[in-house]
């Protein structure tokens, strides 16, 4: 699958690492260290899988500055993050192909969208009024950029992508297919006997160098806007609800909900399957795990839970009974002491 | 955004509001307290921005029966329920775009089909053998209305939505984009080693005015049909599996999931995150806070909840790992009750 | 909806059940209990049901072996597997529709790609370069099939489905409307203050048989593959993220997760809205129930669960309030029984 070829010494030379070991040998791609061949590197993604070093046939292994490479079949590239050495070597190795530039002659753009000479545009897709498509973008088979959309420099929009609603994205954001942006927020006021539905008539605004996972939701603001800050990644099957504000850099596992006006600061760490209800502010730098549920606001950073572990479902009913019976148990507690302390004190204990 | 103007006193008139102040003041549009300025009208969304009452610029705001506004630089719409007052006076100032009537040239009616003259059919979209398109529907482009359905006056179906299989659709329904309603439920007889699927055969019948959220899949019954009742709103996310049937004007939050046969009631609350187990009874009114797993029948209108409140992860272990032991807690608790108890006998107490 | 129609005494014969009754009679279709009429079959689908036995008006109900038909007035079929027989039967009398063979004037079919003569392909498709489309497939509208994807024979694609990047389906796979195979898996480095993207170069690897629902993701490995076994049944709203292996026969329910690099074993069982953290192994015939929150591996078959049990909100809190003190009860009580021991100890009890 690769592209492109480097020697060892070329690679540590662009990604800032130093090589031990055959400098001069030829990588023609990444793999992992179980099944890489000799004209391949690897990297060590987990200490739980160091027993794989002794095995592997990789030509070099990118390794963590303490880890040792004693008796090493291997070159070594040092780096304090091999992860990161690593991406950056995939990458070079597995350059993006550049998109065709041109319009495909079954997408239809709409009078008034204006497409860059530079973009492409898929087949089956739909650029509506007033779209603007910047620079070096890529737009999806089947694939609906909405009225009013306007994608910045070198945006990727997935295969049945919906983007909507004047939504404007920055440059290089990364819509995966099937993700919806700009749909109408839930919005309903109560009448009595039935739902009233409100206007959603605010925007999704996305920063700079965001991804969107596939199938994800993202609604436009009621009033005012929902808005993503540079850097964030999002996950395939999130809710992103109206008038939400997700801070940079933050990242959003698959499965979770953040509901309407919630503020995510920014660094945090969502992981999947997590909901926040609406109208929290959450701190900068908040990590959460899996599938914890979030009702009040987080005013620090730090690691938050919730949920109860697995257990085997005879045992678990069990538990669960008795969780249902929690606040009578402390009660009982609480007198057990009190009679426990009455007994000492007539006891003169 | 406004594409229409009125005056304080026609706003107050069309809605049955009481205009305290300036009447002949033109509005041109809604906006939130923070933002608006002196042609436009806002409302309190949440007492818990009141504080914003002090500093807004708008024109107007709708205010509670009770909320004071003593000394206000604004005129006042009084309304029992002004949120429902902000719903009307936001559409009336921002009237839906009539769709543009006809077939987009690159869209594809299938022979048999009829499609009213009054509807719009975008480009891309896709209309299948003996599908019925009312008057004044709108279809989004790259959507697919399959063979047989139907859809009343009205419907209005998002970009790449999918609607299949013979479903009905009442008027006035709103499918949001990348929605799925008709897939073949997920049925499978147990043949030991295998799996083989059951035929999926039934419909999705959907009443007037019921909006189904972005990327939200309604399977079509097994026998039978999957039913969702007028005025239901369904947000983004959910999965509403077969032969399930929803009451009138219940709501349904984002990510929440229905399994098979399970009976919802009428004007039911279900938050964002809800699982229902199959084959349930719902008691109409019935509300369940977010995240909450429901596995037996419901009786009664009341709220309901489940799950545990987040908790800094290292103090969360601790009570996760009590959590397992919690059915021995409760017997180590009667045991010294009942030590207790005969300590008091003996001693006489 | 039949479209064919058997005898009885046929329909036992090509389902290797036993016919009690009048074998003669000719059954058009199937249908639930409680709406069958005398030209149709039914099935106790559930004991809770069999009160529905004394009405229904069907011709002839599937039973199993130990179910009294004392004083019926249908007819009954004897099947050890009632299920399994009713769900053969309903697609005797309802056999799909074969797909027209060709390819629809405006599906685009890019150059080097190749479809089988015998295979369908239906209006606004998409099939990219190299893409392989087996005999018999039947390519749904909207849909999208990208470079270099292999779909074996007798494989059904979904309105508006997307299956990308080089995946490889085996014989009859049906991807159901809306799903999205071979994204970009979430792969992202820790440069500090931002993330860098990790390039995701394996493919999605389904064997023969798989089922994958409305608007489910299945990523893309990252390095080396994600894999589905033969025979496995996803549900509606599944994330399935790069890496997973999923064993033969494992069935998963909607809205579940199932994050980075874990492996399922075979003839697993997972409910709905089931989370699994990144790097487990599960072992070969696991169940999990309904939201169930799976951070460890599983070494043995048997069945599992998580969460606690729905609860009127007001008991709920008191019961959320006193998890949070959990530890520390467990703690006094210890404490109690300790004490108690003294002064059993002490009183020479």
């Amino acid at each position: 699958m690769a592209d492109s070829r480097y020697t060892l010494d070329e690679l540590a030379a662009l990604t800032g690492s130093v090589c031990e070991g055959a400098g001069q040998v030829a990588i023609h791609a990444v793999a992992p260290l179980e099944t890489a061949g000799p004209d391949e590197i690897s990297f060590l993604a987990n200490r739980r899988y160091r027993a794989q070093l002794a095995d592997t046939r990789a030509a070099a292994v990118i390794l963590p500055r303490e880890e040792s490479a004693q008796g090493a079949r291997f070159a070594v590239l040092r780096a304090d993050n091999p992860y990161l050495v690593f991406a950056r070597i995939a990458w070079l190795l597995n350059p993006p192909p550049a998109p065709t530039a041109g319009v495909d002659e079954t997408a239809v753009v709409a009078p008034g969208a204006r497409v860059d000479a530079s973009a492409s545009v898929a087949a089956q897709a739909v650029i509506e009024a007033d779209a603007w498509i910047g620079p070096g973008c890529s737009i999806g088979p089947g694939s609906v950029i909405g009225t009013g959309v306007s994608l910045g420099a070198g945006c990727q929009i997935g295969a049945n992508a919906s983007v909507l609603a004047g939504s404007r994205l920055g440059e290089r954001v990364e819509v995966l297919p099937g993700a919806v942006i700009g749909s109408a927020g839930f919005g309903f006021a109560d009448a009595g006997d039935h739902w009233e539905s409100v206007p959603q008539l605010g925007r999704v605004l996305i920063g700079d160098d965001v991804s969107i996972g596939a199938n994800t939701t993202v609604d436009r603001g009621s009033q005012g806007d929902t808005r993503i800050g540079d850097g964030c990644k999002i996950d395939n099957l999130v809710q992103i609800a109206h008038n939400v504000q997700i801070g940079e850099h933050t990242v959003v596992a698959a499965n979770a909900g953040i509901s309407g006006s919630t503020r995510i600061g920014r660094y945090c760490r969502i992981a999947g399957g997590v909901g926040f209800v609406g109208h929290l502010e959450i701190a900068d730098g908040a990590t959460f795990t899996g599938m914890s549920m979030i009702t009040g606001n987080i005013h620090d950073a730090g690691v938050y839970s919730s949920g109860v572990p697995l257990m085997p479902t005879r045992e678990w009913r069990r538990s669960a009974v008795r969780f249902r019976q929690l606040d009578d148990m402390a009660r009982r507690l609480e007198k057990l002491e009190r009679l426990m302390e009455t007994t000492k004190d007539r006891d003169g204990r």
